[in-house]
């Protein structure tokens, strides 16, 4: 209604409004406020699609590779993957009645997850095994696809996939609009990722790289199928995400996202490679609307990547400053608010 | 002069001609002969693009995998790798006085390839450690990429590249015209054939698959390298081509071309997907334009693949039947004789 009266009083302040309301129209990024982070990425993406520009990049060229935890989606207060190994442990159990006593699957199905966690990376990696191989690549798919559609986060009570960073949602949307290819590149398992990225980033399968354990052809009544090995492959964390960017697309980025220590060196590879080069990372701020845990995390260091990001420049997005809403289902509430 | 003096008789020829004309500018396989393999291909390729069809497959699901080795280039007398070996062999010999006399090296730099292979596989993978790790990466694309622009095969004088299949090329082409994603799937290294791909067959470095070494993240002079070390990583032949396909796409081809018993694991594991399914093998039969090994070959058995083709009644290409053509420099000639 106020619109409407403004609008109303001349032709000239007719013209501003539509103006102005083409601008909200055509903003790829609604949920990004008006900050300098902002303003470096569409800067970014404007200077390589242009052809006029010393900076033009080829769309083949264009590779983004964007971490997934903290990154895409929450990681608090526990990388969901783990969510997702507790919860298959809980379903195995009648399976195992050796776990009811053997650590570490005693303490997860005691609903003790600090006992769970005390076994540090070798605990985690066996109940990983355990959880994870064992089955045809087609079976965990249906796992994965069957958990996801209904585990939730037990702080929020929000679906996972509920748990995704609109602003980053609306990035990748606005890479993918000027010619870019974002690929997920994530230290979490490459097939706990597939059933579900397109679907929810509108990443496909073959643009996400992630750790892997082994597989192995076999061939089972006449049937061809792949099993899972309990025997890790790749890592694709720390040095192993340029590694990984390497032997899956063959091409450096030019674009790079992360928000923790196990991305620097993915954010490094490409900073280093010739011509134009973006890098970001997500700050996590926000005690409100997320979690705010700055440099010190539970899970995993961020420390070295904030302080190098501050010394070459890299965009820090700050996600109590620069984000309007976190999750996708606060856009209808963002909306409302922009109206006024 | 014929078809001049045939259309000028009346205008019911001339528009007969002009038909003739249009099928001809408009046909995507020309260097195909009319035969039932070009009618398979064609017809697949129409049933999975036809929304219409019960067996319509949406674009992002388009997934065709190609050998590469005597499927889109030739293998013979060897492959074209085992050159490449033996050639950068010859030159690090100066910087390898030991391998004067050390074998399988020493059989190399004598020019005897039959001392060289003597050894086998071991010798072989000694052989590509030697020449294919130390470096970084960007310098073995450098490598490659000089090679392969002047490397000619020893029986033809041509240019590696010039061995290409001018029919499979088509086929990349036409498959992309119609929403496929062609990946190369390879036996050989993933790095070695990335340099080219693109340029010599249209298929971009992340859609080839190949084998590979391990690759290690370093910081030289503060500035970061991936270092090619003499350890494998991944063998892309046989059973490890379905294995690759799963790693690195995530989803199961619709199409698969092959030529070899490597390959056949990824035939049936194709053929075994749900909806429809199309699987090629190109049969070696041409002793004149090509080489007609039939079942049998001295780098690698061809007999296993050929007679499952034939149980499952896969597509079998007879090179010589088949195919107007074998190279890309053939289709001048082509063109002329397909004008009378």
């Amino acid at each position: 209604m106020q619109i409407r009266t403004l609008a109303m009083r001349s032709v000239a302040a007719l013209g501003l409004v539509c103006a102005a309301a083409v601008h909200a129209a055509t903003d790829p990024l609604p949920s990004w406020n008006e900050s300098a982070s902002k303003q470096a990425i569409v800067q970014f993406v404007q200077k390589v699609t242009d052809q006029n520009s010393a900076s033009f990049v080829p769309p083949a060229e264009r590779i983004a590779t964007f971490d997934n935890d903290g990154t895409l989606w929450g990681e608090q207060p526990m990388y969901v993957q783990a969510f997702f190994i507790f919860d298959r442990i809980k379903a195995l159990a009648p399976q195992h009645p050796e776990w009811k006593t053997q650590e570490p699957f005693a303490s997860v199905l005691k609903g003790d997850l600090k006992g769970a966690l005390a076994g540090g990376e070798a605990g985690l990696v066996e109940m990983g095994m355990a959880t994870h191989a064992g089955m045809t690549t087609e079976e965990f798919e249906k796992i994965v696809t069957d958990w996801i559609s209904t585990a939730k986060n037990p702080k929020t009570g929000k679906l996972y996939t509920e748990m995704v960073y609109q602003p980053m949602l609306e990035l990748i949307s606005y890479l993918k609009t000027n010619g870019f290819k974002p690929y997920i590149v994530s230290g979490g398992g490459v097939e706990f990722m597939r059933p579900w990225s397109e679907r929810v980033y509108g990443i496909p399968p073959e643009h996400v790289i992630g750790s892997s354990i082994l597989t192995q052809f076999q061939m089972r009544d006449g049937k061809p199928v792949l099993v899972r090995l309990p025997k890790i492959d790749f890592v694709n964390d720390k040095e192993g995400k340029p590694v990984g960017i390497q032997m899956r697309i063959g091409r450096r980025p030019i674009a790079a996202f992360g928000n923790s220590d196990g991305d620097l060196q993915m954010l490094q590879w490409t900073a280093a490679g010739a011509g134009p080069r973006f890098c970001l990372y997500v700050h996590h701020t926000d005690a409100v609307r997320e979690w705010a845990y700055d440099r010190k995390s539970s899970i995993g260091q961020l420390d070295k990547g904030l302080d190098e990001a501050q010394a070459k420049g890299w965009t820090v997005v700050d996600m109590k400053q620069d984000w309007k809403v976190i999750y996708p289902s606060d856009t209808g509430q963002a909306k409302a608010k922009s109206a006024y």
